[in-house]
């Protein structure tokens, strides 16, 4: 068994590893950090995980957990990442990080979008960006994995076949994205309040959001070219999930048909992208719970016009369901030990 | 008091109708039909309006209609209302028609579209769009007014100030819609069983929604050119609202304070509209239960693109409070008599 | 034209006050205060009330308020509103408070329950606890009226005929309420976030919150004798509401038929008051927005029980409605002055 | 690998056993049926049962099911399950009827609820009521398990400690329910349509829902003599979910940690019940796709009230995961085979 910790254990993305990480059978959790929770048991804070009664949350020493572990997830706060990354690798740990620290491999690019200086842009060159569909073989390799953001992982899932085949231009990319309320993460906010959000929908940091930068970055890689997009995040009140409807110009007159045979050569061995049939597009209620991305593709011959819609869970594949499944390529497991689940519909 | 009845009373549109002239202090509401509901009156049949107790569902015999009042509203299905629009029209009474039956001047477009014929042209040519913010002077002098479809008229008044001002080009227009479940009607239906809504999103009818050539329209009628746009709706898991993001090329490098500007000189004086201030954005929870249509704009110069954000009430600005508006123009009354009520938040 | 002053309008229930009170006829909303949002006006701050942007936030000095009008409404935190009451009562202006300051007329219950000793108990004792339908004499004279919890005004109502008809024996009493979480308040907090909130249901404060003083407080009163009750209030995840389930042993054997005349006979010129046929019980999705308490009763011969069903709307029959028509008694206005909508159904 | 077949594959509890069932490690889905998908496969209809794309649902044909498995899954209407358990049952096939019809050991109760009259009264005889808590030593042996419904899993798992025990009088039981839309089954009805489950709540059924027999029958059984109960269901606007708040008088004065004890004490090895730590009480949320019963309990001791709170979730512990749970004792297996898993939350 392989020792893995969580430092972060009581956000969702943190509750959401404990989750998955519990029914997995490679590996066992031996260490879980929440300073606001510390000497407590993971079950007494959490009914809903009264499975976990002899786990108990301890303050986040790094020294002290240095030795409980082989590989330690990150799920702390932007800019608190930073130092911790470092200190776990260097240290010679595997490292798989949730937060946007290491995501973005231009440190100037990182201080604009964050404010924040990158103060180990070393380390930051050993990251591999953790989208197994796209970089598989390096993560295969890596000991340091920037896990992606939420919203990048549905954005550039769908608009990967697309752009590496040239099929659009990728200059002329809308993503409009809605999520859940879950992404906003656990928190006493009134923003996230139940009578705010409940009966409500909202646009919100049109055109700032610092998840632009990050599905812009990719998208050039994929390009050879830069590429700038119009990234517009949504609240929907729901507690999971994240549909987003894409838009670009084809760059030549084709039919669904032919650009989902397209789709379907790119994930056909992908054991957590599922291309819907002709006609059929995804709703985030039959991806919740599940490391699976749905997709569903339709040209409109009248405007020249693809439009592509993928729905994840916004806390799995979305976040610690893709940690997890990085983790397996990274230990050479087998990628979908401990991400088997359907679905809890309705 | 001006006698008014009600054709289709019990859908949400037509309850709608109910609420809103049952405050009106120029109309009395003298008839209202329904095949199902015939001979109980609204306050048995719907205990949220209890005070009208007196006012009994009858079924919908024209002839016998015909003399209880002056003007008709029609809230019934597509298809069902060309008869009988053309039946109190070609009888001297004023309509306000609910339906998509009298919206598309083109009968080939509303054949093509709804897969029938058109049998009453002549009639057809009397009619009148009926979104005030544009056609108020026509509307003045009409005997018959085709009320709006929902989606046109959250994504018409959106675009109406740039198009009309040559701000973008109207031959990239993308309308991605979200839509609160009372848009599916009152009905018995799986797909809007609450288990199968709740906790989900979807897109639906992309690229062959039949709201579609209803904004085709009208945008081409401003713009003085044919345009074809791009139009996703997408079911919400709320009871009300539309929230539309639309996205189009700028014709030339602008910021969103100047676009604002545009904004606020053509909608100054209109009653119903909210242009918000720059960096705020509209919520559907915001506009619930009334007639406003609130408006964000954004100018995001990374890619030139214009971004408007409009928010209205399905069943109020997109439905009965259009009708009743339509009515006050129609009638000669003050424009907001009846409509104005505040939001119930939360 | 009156004019009154909101204290504490930035809560849900000074938000609704403020929705109610700028439809009135008969009253002017001369001063509002918010200590977080001095300074912007209404509109500013609260979109769905587009049409307040000349009232503007004050903060709460008593001295500057005491002039600007002849009614205080006090929407202010339990404990705050003591020293407030008797500020405007002792200078001669009529006062409702929405706190639960002035509703028990023991001192010593108040201190047991809210931790706190009254410092104005000679103020306490002028109080009038703001029930219409049972103290609607006393409130006509009333100078500081007491408005009563949201889920005391349910119980109360329900219970109200049979005790006063010595129908059921009041030592059997059990009141089962579910609240929409508005009931909470307008704060940030995590136990209301949307994701803790949503698809959850829990009760809490079993047999300890502090609403079970005033409903014993006046079921004691109207039996002649002091009475304990079961009061077990939850968590619903809807916005507004409170649907109480009540049961009693019945004192003698009966049918529904029978107890239903006497709710009628109790209730049959109350303007807010409807008493459901026979085998229909309410849903709070029909009172929403309303100031009505809808109620349903059932007599179960195999228990010899009677089951007593209310819905009202929390924030409006269970305060600021409920605050207005006290108000308007205490004017001597129409009772149903500002207070006729209908639900916004669906 | 035991082969196992599902009657009524496409309902919400035929989903859930399908969900369930294919993560069991020592059964294997042989057939399913579905009339309205027949000729599908359950990965066409159900997108969120991706993985199931060999399964193929069939016609319900007795006969030609007959051979094709080991037991039966009967997740049919009450009424329909009644020849089909017996034809299974008869022809030496292991059974586990989902549905009511032979829950009731006395087929004139049977009779009085249903509306139907039981025609296969030695098979009933047969059948043994699946409360695995109760009734395991007999489930081991059994060919045929009525599977309890889902109100009376949450119900008379909350009482049964203090029945068996004598702790309270049986004769003042009241059972105030509130349940998720799921139970009302996977259909077109308007009554579950989401425009008018969500944002209210009501109550239905008072004193005449069909679990009421069933809950009788059994704490009958535990006191030893004839109970009847107030049984009061409610409709949550949740997916999932049972809340049961249960009263009852104390035969003698006592405390929350002695009853707790109690509880504690009977449901020690219990692999599915979590007795919550006093001042806790359950929440629907923490239970969601789980087979746990969580369980609270409160003594009011100003009214000699002991209150009993338990959430399930309907469709796990409340219906197919029970069934599951069942099966395992039947054929020898590791009871939690298939049935650990921790709740999606949130």
């Amino acid at each position: 068994m392989i020792k893995v910790a969580i430092c972060g254990g009581s956000g969702y993305t943190g509750l959401e590893l404990l989750r998955i990480l519990s029914g997995h059978h490679a590996v066992k959790i031996t260490a879980v950090t929440s300073e606001r929770s510390a000497g407590k048991s993971v079950a007494e804070v959490f009914p809903h995980l009264s499975s976990l009664q002899n786990l108990v949350y301890e303050p986040l020493v790094r020294e002290k957990l240095l030795s409980k572990a082989d590989l330690f997830f990150l799920a702390l706060p932007h800019g608190a990442s930073q130092e911790t990354v470092h200190f776990f690798y260097s240290n010679k740990k595997m490292v798989v990080d949730l937060s946007a620290d290491y995501r973005l491999s231009d440190p100037q690019v990182y201080k604009e979008w964050y404010g924040l200086p990158h103060n180990y842009t070393t380390t930051l060159k050993k990251a591999v960006f953790g989208l197994p569909e796209i970089y598989r073989n390096r993560i295969r390799k890596a000991k340091l994995v920037a896990n992606p953001g939420c919203y990048p992982t549905g954005a550039i899932l769908g608009l990967f076949p697309v752009i590496k085949n040239r099929i659009i231009d990728p200059s002329t990319i809308i993503i409009d994205s809605k999520s859940g309320t879950s992404g906003a993460g656990r928190k006493a906010d009134l923003s996230v309040s139940f009578c705010e959000v409940s009966e409500g929908f909202k646009a919100y940091g049109i055109g700032t959001h610092r998840h632009t930068p990050e599905i812009e970055q990719e998208l050039s890689s994929l390009a050879g070219k830069k590429i700038s997009v119009n990234f517009t995040p949504h609240l929907l009140p729901v507690n999971r999930g994240i549909l987003s409807t894409i838009y670009a110009q084809l760059n030549k007159k084709t039919d669904t048909a032919s650009i989902l045979k397209i789709y379907r050569k790119v994930y056909n061995r992908e054991p957590f992208i599922r291309v819907l049939e002709e006609g059929l597009f995804p709703n985030i209620k039959n991806v919740t719970g599940t490391n699976f991305c749905h997709l569903g593709i339709k040209v409109n011959n009248r405007t020249n016009t693809l439009i592509i819609v993928t729905a994840i869970d916004n806390l799995v594949k979305g976040a610690s369901g893709q940690a997890v499944h990085n983790m397996n390529i990274m230990l050479g497991l087998k990628e979908t030990e401990g991400l088997i689940s359907s679905t809890v519909f309705p």
